[in-house]
Protein backbone atom coordinates (compact mmCIF):
# COMPACT_ATOMS: atom_id res chain seq x y z
CA UNK A 1 0.00 0.00 0.00
CA UNK A 2 1.41 3.11 -0.88
CA UNK A 3 1.14 5.82 2.54
CA UNK A 4 1.20 9.16 0.89
CA UNK A 5 2.93 11.74 -1.84
CA UNK A 6 6.36 11.61 -0.55
CA UNK A 7 7.34 14.39 -2.95
CA UNK A 8 6.56 15.38 -6.79
CA UNK A 9 9.80 15.52 -8.87
CA UNK A 10 9.69 18.81 -10.92
CA UNK A 11 12.14 18.87 -13.91
CA UNK A 12 14.20 22.42 -14.01
CA UNK A 13 16.83 24.12 -16.13
CA UNK A 14 18.28 25.26 -13.16
CA UNK A 15 18.01 24.71 -9.32
CA UNK A 16 19.40 27.51 -8.34
CA UNK A 17 17.45 29.34 -11.13
CA UNK A 18 14.31 28.36 -9.93
CA UNK A 19 14.28 27.97 -6.04
CA UNK A 20 12.80 31.78 -5.80
CA UNK A 21 10.11 30.52 -7.74
CA UNK A 22 8.58 27.51 -5.96
CA UNK A 23 10.16 29.44 -2.50
CA UNK A 24 7.77 32.30 -3.47
CA UNK A 25 4.46 29.75 -4.85
CA UNK A 26 4.56 27.53 -1.74
CA UNK A 27 5.68 30.61 0.69
CA UNK A 28 8.24 28.58 2.06
CA UNK A 29 12.02 28.20 1.90
CA UNK A 30 14.02 25.49 -0.09
CA UNK A 31 15.47 23.51 3.03
CA UNK A 32 17.91 21.09 1.30
CA UNK A 33 19.87 20.60 -1.75
CA UNK A 34 21.56 17.87 -2.85
CA UNK A 35 23.55 16.31 -6.09
CA UNK A 36 22.84 13.06 -6.25
CA UNK A 37 26.02 11.73 -8.76
CA UNK A 38 24.51 8.20 -9.21
CA UNK A 39 21.92 9.97 -11.17
CA UNK A 40 23.34 12.71 -12.37
CA UNK A 41 21.30 15.40 -11.16
CA UNK A 42 21.34 17.89 -8.63
CA UNK A 43 18.03 18.87 -6.13
CA UNK A 44 16.34 21.01 -3.79
CA UNK A 45 13.66 20.37 -1.70
CA UNK A 46 10.23 22.25 -0.04
CA UNK A 47 7.98 21.32 2.47
CA UNK A 48 4.14 21.19 1.53
CA UNK A 49 2.05 19.89 4.21
CA UNK A 50 3.12 16.19 4.62
CA UNK A 51 4.74 16.04 1.40
CA UNK A 52 8.13 17.74 -0.56
CA UNK A 53 8.40 19.33 -4.06
CA UNK A 54 12.10 18.10 -5.34
CA UNK A 55 13.39 20.68 -7.94
CA UNK A 56 15.71 18.39 -10.63
CA UNK A 57 18.19 19.44 -12.33
CA UNK A 58 20.53 17.50 -14.76
CA UNK A 59 23.58 17.95 -14.21
CA UNK A 60 26.42 15.93 -16.37
CA UNK A 61 26.64 15.92 -20.60
CA UNK A 62 26.34 12.63 -20.55
CA UNK A 63 23.06 11.94 -23.10
CA UNK A 64 21.61 9.61 -20.82
CA UNK A 65 20.91 12.13 -18.32
CA UNK A 66 17.27 11.53 -17.58
CA UNK A 67 16.33 15.37 -16.76
CA UNK A 68 18.03 16.49 -19.95
CA UNK A 69 16.60 14.22 -22.27
CA UNK A 70 12.95 14.81 -20.66
CA UNK A 71 13.62 18.58 -20.56
CA UNK A 72 14.45 18.39 -24.33
CA UNK A 73 11.37 16.33 -25.26
CA UNK A 74 8.79 17.90 -23.14
CA UNK A 75 10.26 21.18 -21.15
CA UNK A 76 10.14 22.09 -18.29
CA UNK A 77 7.24 20.16 -15.78
CA UNK A 78 6.41 17.71 -13.14
CA UNK A 79 8.76 14.48 -13.74
CA UNK A 80 7.19 12.07 -11.55
CA UNK A 81 5.52 11.89 -8.36
CA UNK A 82 6.76 9.66 -5.67
CA UNK A 83 5.21 7.50 -2.75
CA UNK A 84 6.10 6.76 0.13
CA UNK A 85 5.93 3.16 1.36
CA UNK A 86 7.07 1.01 4.54
CA UNK A 87 9.03 -1.55 2.67
CA UNK A 88 10.10 -1.27 -1.12
CA UNK A 89 10.85 -5.29 -1.70
CA UNK A 90 6.99 -5.85 0.03
CA UNK A 91 5.72 -3.18 -2.49
CA UNK A 92 7.37 -3.98 -5.64
CA UNK A 93 6.28 -7.63 -4.85
CA UNK A 94 2.55 -6.46 -4.41
CA UNK A 95 2.43 -4.82 -7.83
CA UNK A 96 4.58 -6.90 -10.01
CA UNK A 97 1.88 -9.58 -9.29
CA UNK A 98 -0.71 -7.17 -10.49
CA UNK A 99 1.00 -6.79 -13.49
CA UNK A 100 2.89 -3.50 -13.17
CA UNK A 101 6.48 -2.92 -14.72
CA UNK A 102 9.32 -1.61 -12.82
CA UNK A 103 12.37 0.23 -14.38
CA UNK A 104 14.64 -0.75 -11.48
CA UNK A 105 13.28 -3.71 -9.50
CA UNK A 106 16.36 -3.53 -6.96
CA UNK A 107 16.24 -0.47 -5.05
CA UNK A 108 18.52 2.06 -5.72
CA UNK A 109 19.81 4.75 -3.26
CA UNK A 110 18.00 8.35 -3.98
CA UNK A 111 18.28 11.85 -2.76
CA UNK A 112 17.25 12.26 1.08
CA UNK A 113 18.02 9.41 2.10
CA UNK A 114 15.88 6.97 0.63
CA UNK A 115 15.71 3.51 -1.64
CA UNK A 116 14.10 4.16 -4.59
CA UNK A 117 12.25 1.87 -7.53
CA UNK A 118 10.27 3.90 -10.65
CA UNK A 119 7.12 1.90 -12.35
CA UNK A 120 7.26 2.55 -16.07
CA UNK A 121 5.16 4.98 -17.10
CA UNK A 122 3.56 2.08 -19.95
CA UNK A 123 1.87 0.72 -16.81
CA UNK A 124 0.75 3.67 -14.71
CA UNK A 125 -1.29 5.68 -17.82
CA UNK A 126 2.26 7.77 -18.75
CA UNK A 127 3.28 8.54 -15.09
CA UNK A 128 6.43 7.98 -14.10
CA UNK A 129 6.02 6.69 -10.38
CA UNK A 130 8.36 6.43 -8.05
CA UNK A 131 8.01 4.25 -4.62
CA UNK A 132 10.78 5.49 -2.44
CA UNK A 133 11.06 3.80 1.65
CA UNK A 134 13.02 6.37 4.22
CA UNK A 135 16.28 5.57 5.51
CA UNK A 136 16.77 7.63 8.16
CA UNK A 137 17.24 6.32 11.21
CA UNK A 138 14.54 8.86 12.92
CA UNK A 139 12.29 8.39 10.40
CA UNK A 140 8.67 7.43 11.49
CA UNK B 1 0.78 30.16 2.06
CA UNK B 2 0.13 26.51 0.56
CA UNK B 3 -0.89 24.10 2.62
CA UNK B 4 -0.29 20.73 1.25
CA UNK B 5 -1.09 18.97 -2.01
CA UNK B 6 -5.47 18.83 -2.17
CA UNK B 7 -4.51 16.25 -5.24
CA UNK B 8 -3.15 15.27 -7.80
CA UNK B 9 -5.11 15.40 -11.49
CA UNK B 10 -4.15 12.92 -13.70
CA UNK B 11 -5.33 13.15 -17.61
CA UNK B 12 -7.27 9.65 -18.91
CA UNK B 13 -9.23 8.37 -21.28
CA UNK B 14 -11.89 7.28 -19.42
CA UNK B 15 -12.39 7.13 -16.02
CA UNK B 16 -14.05 3.77 -16.06
CA UNK B 17 -11.70 2.26 -17.61
CA UNK B 18 -8.39 3.80 -15.54
CA UNK B 19 -10.18 3.07 -12.11
CA UNK B 20 -8.89 0.03 -11.53
CA UNK B 21 -5.68 0.74 -12.03
CA UNK B 22 -5.10 3.39 -10.31
CA UNK B 23 -7.23 1.25 -7.17
CA UNK B 24 -4.49 -1.24 -7.22
CA UNK B 25 -1.26 0.52 -7.46
CA UNK B 26 -2.19 2.73 -4.65
CA UNK B 27 -4.18 -0.56 -2.92
CA UNK B 28 -7.25 1.78 -1.98
CA UNK B 29 -10.57 2.13 -3.72
CA UNK B 30 -12.21 4.77 -5.30
CA UNK B 31 -13.79 6.74 -2.95
CA UNK B 32 -16.16 9.35 -5.19
CA UNK B 33 -17.29 9.75 -8.47
CA UNK B 34 -18.38 13.16 -9.90
CA UNK B 35 -19.48 14.75 -13.22
CA UNK B 36 -18.54 18.73 -12.97
CA UNK B 37 -20.26 19.97 -16.09
CA UNK B 38 -18.91 23.41 -16.04
CA UNK B 39 -15.36 22.01 -16.70
CA UNK B 40 -16.88 19.26 -19.22
CA UNK B 41 -15.29 16.71 -17.09
CA UNK B 42 -15.92 13.23 -15.13
CA UNK B 43 -13.59 12.21 -11.90
CA UNK B 44 -12.50 10.02 -9.38
CA UNK B 45 -11.00 10.47 -6.01
CA UNK B 46 -8.44 8.26 -4.26
CA UNK B 47 -7.18 8.76 -1.02
CA UNK B 48 -3.60 8.44 -0.19
CA UNK B 49 -2.18 9.99 3.08
CA UNK B 50 -3.81 13.35 3.23
CA UNK B 51 -3.57 14.14 -0.21
CA UNK B 52 -6.01 12.63 -3.23
CA UNK B 53 -5.50 11.37 -6.81
CA UNK B 54 -8.04 12.37 -9.52
CA UNK B 55 -8.76 10.59 -12.57
CA UNK B 56 -10.28 13.21 -14.87
CA UNK B 57 -12.22 12.60 -18.53
CA UNK B 58 -13.55 14.91 -20.82
CA UNK B 59 -16.94 14.32 -21.27
CA UNK B 60 -17.87 16.85 -24.14
CA UNK B 61 -17.40 17.15 -27.46
CA UNK B 62 -16.73 21.10 -27.54
CA UNK B 63 -13.09 21.24 -28.83
CA UNK B 64 -12.43 23.60 -26.32
CA UNK B 65 -13.18 20.15 -23.67
CA UNK B 66 -9.75 20.98 -21.68
CA UNK B 67 -8.80 17.50 -20.74
CA UNK B 68 -9.16 15.93 -24.31
CA UNK B 69 -7.01 18.93 -25.66
CA UNK B 70 -4.56 17.78 -22.75
CA UNK B 71 -4.73 14.19 -24.58
CA UNK B 72 -4.71 15.20 -28.21
CA UNK B 73 -1.24 17.48 -27.16
CA UNK B 74 0.76 15.50 -24.76
CA UNK B 75 -1.30 11.79 -24.27
CA UNK B 76 -2.78 10.44 -21.06
CA UNK B 77 -0.33 12.19 -17.54
CA UNK B 78 -0.52 14.27 -14.60
CA UNK B 79 -2.46 17.51 -15.70
CA UNK B 80 -2.19 19.83 -13.11
CA UNK B 81 -1.15 19.97 -9.16
CA UNK B 82 -3.54 21.40 -6.80
CA UNK B 83 -2.68 22.97 -3.36
CA UNK B 84 -5.37 23.75 -0.44
CA UNK B 85 -5.47 26.85 0.56
CA UNK B 86 -7.14 28.76 3.72
CA UNK B 87 -8.46 31.75 1.97
CA UNK B 88 -8.21 31.38 -2.02
CA UNK B 89 -8.83 35.46 -2.02
CA UNK B 90 -5.82 36.13 0.18
CA UNK B 91 -3.79 33.40 -2.34
CA UNK B 92 -4.45 34.87 -5.33
CA UNK B 93 -3.86 38.90 -3.70
CA UNK B 94 -0.59 37.23 -2.51
CA UNK B 95 0.72 35.36 -5.83
CA UNK B 96 -0.16 38.20 -7.77
CA UNK B 97 1.69 40.46 -6.51
CA UNK B 98 4.94 38.15 -6.55
CA UNK B 99 3.97 38.03 -10.34
CA UNK B 100 2.44 34.93 -10.81
CA UNK B 101 -0.21 35.28 -13.65
CA UNK B 102 -4.01 33.89 -12.70
CA UNK B 103 -5.83 31.53 -15.82
CA UNK B 104 -8.84 32.86 -13.75
CA UNK B 105 -8.86 35.08 -10.75
CA UNK B 106 -12.10 34.59 -9.82
CA UNK B 107 -12.62 31.46 -8.20
CA UNK B 108 -14.54 29.05 -9.94
CA UNK B 109 -16.76 25.99 -8.72
CA UNK B 110 -14.97 22.99 -9.12
CA UNK B 111 -15.37 18.90 -7.95
CA UNK B 112 -15.16 18.10 -4.83
CA UNK B 113 -16.86 21.06 -3.12
CA UNK B 114 -13.99 23.47 -3.49
CA UNK B 115 -13.66 27.05 -4.93
CA UNK B 116 -10.68 27.11 -7.74
CA UNK B 117 -8.62 29.19 -9.27
CA UNK B 118 -5.71 27.95 -11.71
CA UNK B 119 -2.29 29.36 -12.42
CA UNK B 120 -1.06 29.96 -15.82
CA UNK B 121 1.90 27.19 -16.63
CA UNK B 122 4.15 29.89 -18.36
CA UNK B 123 4.77 31.46 -14.19
CA UNK B 124 5.13 28.55 -13.17
CA UNK B 125 7.81 26.26 -15.06
CA UNK B 126 5.30 24.88 -16.99
CA UNK B 127 3.15 23.24 -14.45
CA UNK B 128 -0.38 23.83 -13.97
CA UNK B 129 -1.09 24.69 -10.37
CA UNK B 130 -4.57 24.97 -8.73
CA UNK B 131 -5.13 26.72 -5.45
CA UNK B 132 -8.47 25.36 -4.01
CA UNK B 133 -10.30 26.05 -0.98
CA UNK B 134 -12.61 23.81 0.67
CA UNK B 135 -16.30 24.74 1.08
CA UNK B 136 -17.53 21.67 3.05
CA UNK B 137 -19.37 22.24 6.06
CA UNK B 138 -16.91 20.11 8.11
CA UNK B 139 -13.78 21.01 6.78
CA UNK B 140 -10.69 21.23 9.03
Amino acid sequence: MLKKIEHIGIAVDSVEGLNGLFEKLLGTEVYKEEVVQEQGVNTSFLKVGESKIELLEGIDDNDDNVIKKYLQKKGPGIHHIAFEVDSIEDEVARLKQLGFIFINEEPKKGADNKKIVFIHPKSTNGILVELCEDLSPNSE
